[in-house]
């Protein structure tokens, strides 16, 4: 039987603030230091390893965190959710982005649907699409190919994708697997689709129009926009725009469009990249194969998420930490340093995935919580990060636990060697250099050149970013947030706080202002 | 006289403290709240204004914050930088960039040199360059023009200049004065390199290495990179090569580049925008006019950040209400909001602007202070941050200040009327809707909908994103860090805090490590 119950009444949570903290720059020192590191890893699938070793804990805290793992039953909660309980409250509905990528536990049906078969049928159906446009069998009106896909779609039909994108890029180039350049519009502010627009070739350019409700209004707009564009270089825009969206959305039969194709209500947002959200642009760019490995990867870590022991389950472990380093250290922020190009957005993408679902006040029931919960999380890959603001991490008044990415191979396998090392070695050493750094500073006479050190960080070290370990890593961090959101007894998968804005937003459209927010309507010239 | 004084021992401080909080969910209500968006509002230069109304401020703490000014003497502070005192204590350096646009006091003569003279006769040189660049009188080795030019640069020689590039890449497109596309190669990552490389035409493309010490390990190693792709393709790297460097570099002097740029020790990488540092990409993508109008534009707005009345000082009045945020209320962060899609990456440029300068724990004399400082800096373009994490400003448990800029038209004069009304409106609607919602928030008896409000945000609004406009808005932040970092008494403009790193990641290259730098190493394969 699942308990839901507040973080604060769970009597494991008194163990956690009583242990003595943990001094980074006595625990990391030494033979002490690399036997930490030995120890405090956890395989993750795909060849990663969660490495925690320059964490704040010891065993005496890892026991505490697996036992409040068992008390606040994250693993229980986790299988209701993928066996299709009403896990989002709010808006009651089911939570089944994973099914997209896999099976874990026993069939869901809903509505009559066994669920995983109905995404499977939609990623098949995109890789008909798919494979159709690039044979050439699906072409423009002149019965050339299409040679870019442009995604219209915000918040999470746009993050995601963008990310995941741009991580296999090079990869692709590198590994014959390059299908079309992928483009991507999102904001409102008509200057975005316009640069866009003015850098592609609209007569070889598909478009993917990806809204779920099939009214977001950001979305819609740049559609127009679109659409304008394309009827005043003489082309029919229904020949050159594919809508992702649900089955009962106003987009989903219209003939505007050469195909439509479906996710549904189950599968949030910033949780669509394995569905067709992320399926259709992916699939166009790199061929439906790339895109099924992906899922693959993501499926394998997500059956490590499914693991009742905490040190063989990353995802649960980074997350307990997570919730240790914000309610116990009282630290109120993360960054997300990936140590690799290719991963340049997704920080961003992670910053809406953690901070969408887990930035709430109240919990599941509705019901204020005494607590702190999500922390902001922001980030840029390194080694661009160290010359920007790793000062403040360093030597700055706050603490900000680091969460590193790094790989021991680039993707291009292109490279150079200066001073006596490759420029992928000077990567790998500079993640290195960081973390001791941040662990266990160095102490200086001249106080501006003191490093306080016990600063805290873990690495997620992989051997390589290939489409499986791209979505090993998605994978880990979605079950981080899910399981902090249990942890925190939240409902992780609805987004109440973004409604206030949209109804406003449209009294200023409609003129129905008065006070303050006219005043700003007239500052803005609305 | 000048006092240089901590924070703390300043007596205007307990002005602040003892003052009665501002409740904006009551003060921004109504006709009050229309009145504050017309009084608390500061014109700046180029028809922007930096509007106050729903921070958590009064006429009292105005008052108190404007006594704070003068006790810690920010106006006499910022006079002794501009006229050339040794500001930056640390490593012993004037601090200059305002003198790259315009002369705010007295001669400064360094080292027998007129500093004014030498950074113009460096605009001017990169002028000439860049009209012979854009006429044909300088080619490449078949006599063709060059088409793109490739910033080689990290940190300070890559965020700002890109972040500035990004901002008037659409309105040079629009008004004509689009020369050359311009890329960035920044991370150590080979990867970074691999990508630019791979799509550009290299045959026609310039690049543009910067390092002001001529010896920045990631920069010089993606020059090698790029020399080595240069030449497979037969190329002579020295005829594609410009630098931007120090007179006293190795890069100054060498043939290996076609015309050599100098800035100096007196502008700190992350001021360097105005400097040679941006001026040669910036010449290079939109003509030297359109550098010399962003100049301007900066120079306008350096001369207000003069005025010693806090109310008709923009960045000083910014300056001081974070300060209230950080040290009286006690918030950690700070989102930039920028509602134009030109404005991407300046959130990212003035995260290090702001952190890698004030994310300190010494005072300029190096002594540990016993207040906070510079905050955590994040933000993505409205309206996509909204679909991203803005449910964490709304509803989360911290509250985090909010730094909105909006502008009434859009740069590219492209749009579509939908529902009725523009992308354009519906963005500028956006940006008023959430001011207020953050402000008043919204009592719901649904708790999961209930907003509290009282979330401060400040807006900067003008005309539309020009060069001119782009420079005061870049000023104003310049002069904003510059600000806090007297409150605080802080030295922002050296950054001991990346050295560690450096230092370490030097031994792991070198294969002199132990314990678990050397595990972490292995673990890395390094």
């Amino acid at each position: 039987m699942i308990s839901w119950t507040n973080f604060d009444e769970l009597s494991s949570v008194k163990k956690l603030e009583s242990a003595a903290k943990v001094d980074l720059t006595k625990e990391m020192a030494g033979e002490n230091g690399a036997a930490r590191v030995a120890k405090y890893s956890v395989p993750m699938s795909n060849g990663l390893a969660y490495n925690f070793a320059s964490k704040q804990v010891n065993d005496e805290i890892l026991g505490a965190l697996a036992d409040f793992a068992k008390e606040a039953q994250l693993t229980e909660k986790f299988q209701a959710l993928y066996e299709g309980e009403v896990i989002n409250t709010g808006e009651k509905r089911l939570v089944l982005h994973q099914l997209t990528r896999g099976q874990l536990g026993k069939d869901v049906v809903a509505e009559g649907v066994n669920k995983r078969e109905f995404y499977v049928a939609q990623q098949e159906k995109i890789a008909a699409f798919a494979n159709k446009v690039h044979s050439g069998e699906i072409v423009n009106e002149k019965g050339e190919k299409f040679t870019t896909a442009v995604q219209i779609g915000i918040g999470g039909s746009d993050l995601g994708p963008r990310a995941m994108y741009l991580a296999l890029e090079n990869w692709a180039k590198k590994n014959g697997c390059f299908k079309m350049e992928a483009k991507f519009i999102s904001n409102v502010d008509p200057d975005d689709a316009a640069l866009v627009l003015n850098s592609i070739d609209v007569e070889h350019s598909i478009f993917v129009l990806v809204s779920k409700s099939g009214t977001t209004l950001e979305t819609l707009t740049n559609e127009s926009f679109v659409k304008d564009a394309l009827k005043k270089a003489g082309l029919d825009a229904s020949k050159h725009m594919i809508a992702v969206t649900s089955e009962t959305s106003p987009l989903a039969k219209s003939s505007d469009y050469l195909a439509a194709f479906f996710m549904d209500d189950y599968i949030g947002g910033r949780f669509s990249s394995t569905s067709a959200v992320g399926g259709a642009i992916l699939s166009l760019a790199f061929g439906p194969e790339i895109f099924a490995r992906f899922l693959n990867g993501a499926a394998a870590e997500d059956k490590n998420s499914t693991n009742a022991d905490l040190l063989k389950n990353p995802a649960m472990l980074d997350a307990l930490i997570g919730v240790y380093e914000r309610n116990v250290l009282g630290y109120e922020a993360t960054a997300v340093l990936p140590y690799s190009q290719a991963l340049s957005r997704f920080p961003a993408h992670l910053q809406q995935a953690d901070m969408e679902s887990n930035g709430k006040s109240v919990n599941r029931f509705g019901e204020p919580v005494n607590y702190v919960t999500g922390p902001v999380i922001f980030g840029e890959p390194g080694t661009n990060g160290q010359h920007s603001f790793y000062q403040l991490l360093h030597q700055g008044k706050n603490v900000i636990p680091m969460q590193f990415i790094g790989f021991r191979n680039n993707q291009a396998e292109m490279d150079v060697d200066i001073q006596g090392s490759t420029s992928q070695q000077k990567l790998c050493a500079n993640v290195a250099a960081q973390i001791m750094a941040f662990a266990c500073g160095k102490v200086d006479e001249n106080k501006n050149k003191n490093f306080e050190g016990n600063r805290p960080s873990s690495i997620i070290v992989g051997d390589k970013l290939t489409p499986e370990v791209l979505g090993a890593l998605l994978a880990h961090f979605e079950n981080k947030v899910m399981f902090q959101g249990f942890a925190w007894n939240l409902n992780s998968f609805d987004q109440e706080g973004v409604q206030l804005g949209k109804v406003l937003a449209k009294k200023v459209l409609a003129h129905e202002t008065d006070g303050a927010l006219k005043a700003y309507s007239d500052l803005l010239n609305i």
